[in-house]
């Protein structure tokens, strides 16, 4: 039995491919041949995943972080042209800004340098992977340090922060555009917010970025201003990533869901063509789970390929049964019993690969039983 | 698909019987015909699950309880003139006794009046629940009950109770055994304890019935003085309900294990010829659940009937993997994340049916896969 493992990380304890492999240990012991397939959806990791399943070069890049200090980040190189840049890695909360975080302060300009440096290095196709930064700038900053002018009421030019933005009087995007001439740029955002208002990036997103609710107002104000000015409205995804969605938006991005991408990017549907089951995990499955997160990706991909589908999760929600009307086959904890969330994070991976052992031994019997009758 | 749904209890949450509804509902919703056999291990809601599976009237009767106040107890009439005799419902926990509870006072002898009105109505073997009392008296209440002599050094009858035991100096069997002729005696046990010593009734089940560590020591010293005078011997599971076993041994019952015989008594093996897949499940799965509990020789029936079973549990620990040494095919937790013993407690039943829910759709999916390709 050929089994495809395809977890996206579990928050706080595994990313996806330590998932992956634990899910692989398991079905390895139940008698599968494991198929290890780490999955994301456009967040933090993205990259890594990406390039675990496809390879290629990683290429470090001087930059500077969110709030301006030198820093080290990095693009990936795939096949084909195609560059990988994930914006976590510039400017993301693992970034050494984070100790002295300020999201008034913060810029995405550390963005531009990885993005610049894979133009200069040939790519023909960027991929930037939003989600997991600490900036609310609207992507000004990067915008700025991709060459747009973005001047205030007495034409001084700004550097984009998320103070900056009320400030803001005329952008022209025309010198960034100039320089990613010739570039497909592919934005892959793992939420629908839009740019601005009550569903928008300062108010979903701001207080986890440390924004007063004082500061997101400010910050909400701000973006609805941006956003005639990058005639970027209110698109979904646009909120992604602080804004960078819309910044992205406006420079001719296609914008994206991020786990369809790491799907397609990862070849996902190729690995489940010659699949008998397929195990999926993340740490929490709930009702975000079916709108557009790695998990939802799989069970539909499964559901296309006609490949059954088993979600673990280490926390599942009763409406986590959104994900039967997809197409899952059956959505299963993991946890071994009553217990705080840390002692559960700390069995993460003993658990998904007991889980998947449980699972796919079930799976086995029913193929061998039915074998037996025939 | 046929799916027996056959639990033990979920001790604090559920009955058998409650527990079998809820994984029944999952199999149903799951588009299987589910088929419901509640079972017990002997102890604490054994008749009533025997009854459940096998109907017979139930007959109240007089008796005391195990500090010797009047109470009602009962006992079940199966069909080819057998009796069962719930120990636990004469002198257990849920007995009038427990809030003003001895263990050194208590007494086995409310356990005779339910077995000499069964021999009366013409039973021609009675079976007896062990497990759930709140005595430690080596049966010697119930055994001067049924009309034994139980004499002090200076040759006064004894009453039975735990403190008497040290007391005793002579046994007469004889006029019990005459009050119980022709009947055949079952003792059900669902431990394994010899009567006496480090691993007997007083050390292992002393604590939990409110003895001190000194009044353990005093009824060790009793149940092993009383060990020559039944004949007794260190057998398996003489020292079930304190001790009851050993007199029921004495008085030439058989001591089998309650989890095998409920199995037999509810013709499990039967309901299991016709099963495409077989669902246990019990509070906690650990190492205690091999050692003869209800789920054990639920796997090993399935195992022998070549039906795939699946174990569920409330709390999984990894000493639960001797049930796959055993023939299990999946043991799974049935709780949906970190969360704390009540609340696991209070969503047993919709966790036991989201679970039964998910482990019938892949069975399920698995064989329209192989229908698919035959």
């Amino acid at each position: 039995m050929r089994v495809v493992c395809a977890p996206d990380k579990l928050r706080g304890s595994l990313d996806a491919a330590q998932a992956a492999a634990a899910l692989a240990a398991g079905v390895r012991a139940a008698g599968g041949t494991p198929v290890e397939h780490p999955l994301a959806d456009g967040g933090e990791g993205s990259r890594h995943t990406v390039q675990t399943a496809c390879g290629g070069a990683v290429v470090d890049v001087d930059s500077v972080d969110a709030l301006g200090r030198p820093a080290t980040t990095r693009f990936g190189r795939l096949d084909e042209g195609t560059a990988v840049v994930e914006a976590a890695e510039a400017i993301g909360w693992d970034a050494p800004a984070t100790a002295e975080h300020d999201v008034m302060r913060a810029s995405s300009a550390g963005l531009a340098a990885p993005i610049l440096a894979a133009v200069r290095q040939g790519a023909r196709r960027i991929v930037v992977f939003l989600g997991g930064t600490v900036t609310m700038d609207g992507g000004t900053g990067l915008l700025a340090s991709l060459g747009a002018q973005i001047l205030d009421a007495d034409g001084k030019p700004l550097a984009g922060s998320g103070a900056d933005l009320n400030r803001i009087h005329f952008v022209d995007l025309a010198p960034a555009r100039r320089a990613l001439a010739g570039v497909e740029l592919v934005a892959a955002a793992d939420v629908l917010s839009p740019l601005f208002g009550p569903d928008g990036a300062a108010h979903v997103f701001g207080p986890q970025k440390g924004a007063t609710p004082a500061a997101v107002e400010l910050l909400d104000d701000g973006l609805r201003r941006l956003a005639p000015l990058l005639g970027a409205g209110s698109a979904a995804g646009g909120g992604a990533a602080g804004g960078l969605g819309a910044a992205l938006l406006a420079l001719g991005a296609e914008l994206v869901p991020g786990a369809a991408l790491v799907r397609r990017l990862t070849r996902f549907d190729e690995r489940l063509a010659t699949a008998d089951l397929c195990l999926t995990a993340e740490g929490k499955v709930d009702a975000g789970t079916d709108a557009g997160k790695t998990v939802a990706a799989v069970v539909s991909a499964c559901a296309d390929a006609a490949v059954p589908c088993v979600v673990l999760g280490g926390t599942v929600t009763p409406e986590a049964d959104r994900l039967y009307e997809r197409g899952a086959t059956a959505v299963l904890p993991i946890g071994a019993g009553p217990r705080d969330l840390d002692t559960a994070l700390r069995h993460a991976a003993d658990d998904l690969t007991r889980t998947a052992y449980a699972v796919c031994r079930l799976a086995t019997a029913q193929l061998r039983r039915q074998d037996a009758r025939v």
